[in-house]
């Protein structure tokens, strides 16, 4: 099974991204033709997902250096675009390395290993699930938010492609909905099961017993573990543990961040009030109202089950089977 | 301190409701001259909250009896407008037992009852709150959801007027924005500070340790303590045990259903699915996905601190507070 999905396209003197803010009601490609653009495009959410983030970043330095731009100064502005997610910063620095080099050979070399990681996360993902299993998962780590495939969906999708009967429910994933923007969606698209739910529906069907596994993506996951993702994860993660349902977190080692011992010091991008206060332009609050809008949280990983990788399934202690996974040749 | 919003109006030969699903960007009154046209109004959500419901259900009757309507027809409309609320039944049922009386002057004591009872849910729930507390509460208990003042929301009023430092953290409570059409909006017509979050960001500041107790309300209590709100509440309910903070429901005592001996016996109201999938007319959602939209869940009596009722504090367990509560006089 392959995505019917893609987000990034490159084109050989452009990338093309289609605009996830607004999906489902229109498919539109935003066209970036240099490294400021795609860091625009990064910072205001054209496309999202951390490993999304970091194929789109490598083309930027792609083409910060096609165009004879100053490479150093794109990679600046590109790491800047947003503060979580660690593949960005990942993709910069091995792009900044392999300066004097084919830098397109390179991002081209990116974005073909994030699908193919993503294809080794479901394969070892499917595994993991039962012949008959509902998965509840929030935000989007779908192909949407890769170069493709999918790294929760990912695993969604290999777990059809091996005969298994899965049915989806997607968090809706308040404020900007990319569970029913883009998860819904692409999973739609796919002609795969999946069912809309506001966020605060997960603990009723954990109460009814719906749910078999919770698999989510990560934006960056400490050396200890403790892994931060979209907002409203966490209180997945709590819900999961108080049912006795396993909680598992998919994403490629790229996104896991040795330098961060542990989640506390994971930086959390609060984003505009606005984002919370309106919906597609309507407001929905009364106005001058105060608001909190911290665009992720932390799980820590006593609450995770497993970390689903492409160089395998991690378990705890995750401290050990990290260090593990990142000697280890993928 | 009186709250200065009302959503309920007799006017001798009509009832005005405000129109809560205009709220906060319009103020308009919806007058019902007989009592099917309350019974929309509970059924459109023009009137919600378990008080408010049974309060406006009483004058549908008076209506009915004004009008030389049937009056038992009238009363078996009104008991088929919404299936949760049990403070509906009661107060239809209340109605019944004053045939042959002034069914103004009953429906207009229940009005005034249902004030003075939350103002002594206020004063018993304010005391068990800190000089300086920051709740969280989830959906709309306060002067809106009854004939005024509040459960929940009563009492923060009642803290505040002690001169407790109370600040509010309020769930947006999707689908239908409760919290951040309503709560929001009372408090802040109050000048009590009240911060808006989506509902998927509670869990993230639990964590932070930035509530010292959460306070709901109720639309059914179980005689075991078990009780049915809005959806959403068993989630913050498990987020609250989770993290030690103490979990509060304020309701008054014609909220407990003494012939209903648990909570899974509550029958809970499904919704339709536009009101998942669109946001004030705007579809968020892509055309034919399969939603989900439970209206209320239950949270079990083990995840309740106390149940903070109009004849004092009940704690566990439960069937004997609560047995011990309705026995008694008001």
């Amino acid at each position: 099974m392959t995505a019917n999905v893609e987000p990034i396209r490159w084109r050989g003197d452009a990338l093309e991204l289609l605009d996830q803010r607004l999906l489902p009601r229109e498919v539109h490609w935003v066209v970036c033709s240099d490294a400021s653009a795609v860091a625009r495009a990064i910072r205001e959410m054209v496309v999202r997902g951390a490993p999304a983030i970091g194929v789109s970043a490598a083309y930027g330095i792609a083409l910060a250096s096609l165009r004879g731009d100053d490479v150093t100064a794109a990679a600046a502005e590109l790491r800047e675009a947003r503060p979580t997610a660690v593949n960005l910063m990942w993709a910069v620095d091995r792009m900044l390395r392999a300066r004097g080099g084919d830098l397109v050979a390179e991002a081209d070399a990116i974005f073909r290993e994030d699908v193919e990681s993503n294809r080794r996360i479901g394969a070892f993902g499917a595994e993991l699930l039962g012949e008959q299993t509902t998965i509840l998962t929030h935000c989007n780590a779908g192909a949407l938010a890769t170069a493709g495939y999918g790294t929760a969906l990912g695993v969604v999708r290999a777990a059809v492609e091996a005969g298994k009967r899965i049915a989806v429910f997607a968090d809706e994933t308040r404020p900007y909905l990319q569970g029913a923007r883009l998860t819904a969606w692409e999973l739609q698209q796919d002609g795969i099961d999946v069912t809309l739910i506001t966020d605060n529906m997960a603990g009723h069907f954990f109460q009814q017993g719906q749910f078999d596994a919770v698999i989510v993506g990560a934006d960056r996951i400490a050396a200890n573990g403790d892994a931060a993702n979209k907002i409203g994860t966490y209180t997945v993660a709590v819900l999961a543990h108080a049912h006795g349902v396993p909680f598992y977190v998919a994403a490629p080692v790229s996104t896991i961040d040795p330098d961060c011992a542990n989640g506390t010091l994971i930086p959390i991008e609060e984003r505009s009030a606005d984002e919370v206060t309106s919906i597609g332009g309507k407001s929905i609050a009364p106005e001058g109202i105060n608001v909190r809008h911290p665009a992720f949280d932390v799980t820590p990983a006593r609450l995770i089950s497993a970390i689903i990788t492409d160089r395998g399934v991690l378990r705890a202690p995750f401290d050990e089977s990290i260090r593990r996974a990142l000697a280890s040749q993928s």
